[in-house]
């Protein structure tokens, strides 16, 4: 991966961090819904809680960050979404809409527990290389304890919703959402890596 | 129960028949729903024919037969929604876009598979007297062939998707949503027997 | 109004601080919905703002009031939701949901709003006893500076979202989803003044 | 355009062919959400025309001609919806239900009066050719007199919703998602173009 090694070009870096700028718009959309296909005051709160934590700290220091490589908010605003963007979003939102909130949290669970896992496992790499990586910084924090205590709550909410409205019967529709969601996540990577450098 | 005696003040039968109307309008829309929280075209197209059901069946006899009580659709358009038909109807929609298409479902099963088994129940019992009485036609439409049909597959395909998409861990939550959906059914129904006569 | 003189039965009181508990939750939900309903950052903030405000200062200060009137959380959380907070609530998400987030909000207003113009005038008027009336920290919350701000707030929000998202076409169909709400405000506070006493 | 001409790589048109009929269901769905979506009983219904519209002939139609070119409903129905095909129905599918029923439309507008617009304008161009082209009887359904009907029709229902719930204020937003429509129903004919041949 080449954001690990730092070989990344910095042009794919940048248009990853002005789309997941737009991309973070559309999850905080999503856990709102959330709040509103919750059944109890406790499911609530966790949806508010994934509210603040993509409205108030995620974004801002998503903000904060993307001064340092030279793009501001309103730059980043009034880009228009790329495709790869607007597929994964909007497919969580229908999955959510259609469906009820474990099909909600399935979809994004490729992004909220899937960032987690390959930050770790970056990290555990051999082939890694943090001194002088200038994404060093962006690879800790998805690493970081912060981080990883979000996503392992989250496969733990996953997992208590599974047995409350699931059962075997769903496996299968379930799997298939979280298959389709993952290969939309890694478009959207890919949408990184193919900006014109 | 007065409608099965012939007894029923006929200020109520007016009262249920114009809310009834009101209430068809929502029932058609929470199919309208089914079609768009539907997974597979042999889902889409049960959702639709529900849809086709009630706009293009039961909301034309229902206007036809309400002529036949005085009742012109415009009249009836132009009345304001009871509290209990607005209680009940958005019940379901709300149920419907919170959770998946089986809770969706689940809700209108007191109106669908209720007033079928309400009318055979009626029709069965001694003490119901069906000649001379003036909501005899009323009664012998919901313990007919054709409508019997509609509520056995309504029935059928509620089985379906719980092996689908339900398990027991479901099973409590749509109990309670079942539960309340009847008792708004019922008040559906008393707010007719309340009519000023 | 009876709350002002002092002089409503505490049943009645009772009855409607169980349902506004039950009532506060969907009214949290609305405001999850208003999350996802946003367009912009700005649009979200407001919105998040006021899923807090209801979850955590609105249902916390009235869990603790009511606990000086004998009601536990547990025990308001156990009663059903009576036909009047059913028909409110669920008709306000169905706007929410069917029409945009002017919709969404319009229905809201008899509540956010109503609260404030009717604690407001009583407290104005010249029947209103505050000595010894128990209902006294009841209504100077609601025609306190803080609530008030928030209404005014609510009201700005409205004709920023009209100029924005209405228009003359609008107004009718507007005025009728408001007038509906208010009726069915004024139902849920009628629900409380026939609680058996 | 290539279609026109009737040089297309056949690999392309099949690749088209295949996801249009997954973006199908999805259309049905779209105006599955618009019978909910409807106000009154004329907008219900001429949604659930457009439902029948897609599920009984368009669909219909599609499976038919599909078999010609040697692709059966099976095969079609077990191949994963391409990123394109996500991108535009998902994001139609969230403008409608984040908006009202005219977000919902505007977005819907690029495809069904798109398709009309660019068959009509390609029949009258002097290189079109359609003496042995593959594509003809493709070009002349679209072209036909049906297909222009339906899509007049559309344009009528789009003035006549935007005087009602409209307003000058909603033309810049109205407009924005128009443009992202139409760039995304762009992006559905590109990812054809770029089937592996």
């Amino acid at each position: 991966m080449l954001l690990a090694t730092g070989d990344l070009p910095e042009a794919c870096f940048r248009r990853y961090l002005v789309q997941d700028y737009l991309f973070l718009l559309h999850f905080a959309r999503a856990w709102g819904l959330a709040v509103y296909k919750s059944d109890t005051l406790t499911e609530m709160r966790r949806a508010q809680r994934l509210v603040a934590a993509t409205l108030d700290v995620e974004i801002g220091l998503h903000i904060e960050y993307c001064r340092g490589w030279g793009l501001s908010e309103a730059a980043m605003g009034s880009e228009p979404e790329a495709p790869a963007t607007i597929a994964y979003t909007r497919f969580v939102l229908d999955r959510g809409l259609a469906g009820d909130r474990l099909d909600l949290e399935v979809t994004l669970a490729p992004c909220v527990i899937g960032y987690a896992e390959i930050a770790a496992e970056r990290l555990d790499d051999a082939a890694t290389r943090l001194a002088g990586n200038r994404y060093r910084e962006w690879l800790e924090m998805y690493a970081g304890a912060e981080y990883q205590d979000l996503a392992r709550e989250a496969a733990a909410a996953l997992d208590e919703q599974f047995a409350r409205r699931g059962g075997e019967g769903r496996f299968s529709s379930l799997a298939a959402a979280f298959a389709t969601a993952a290969r939309l996540e890694a478009d959207f990577w890919q949408m990184g890596l193919e900006a014109p450098r």
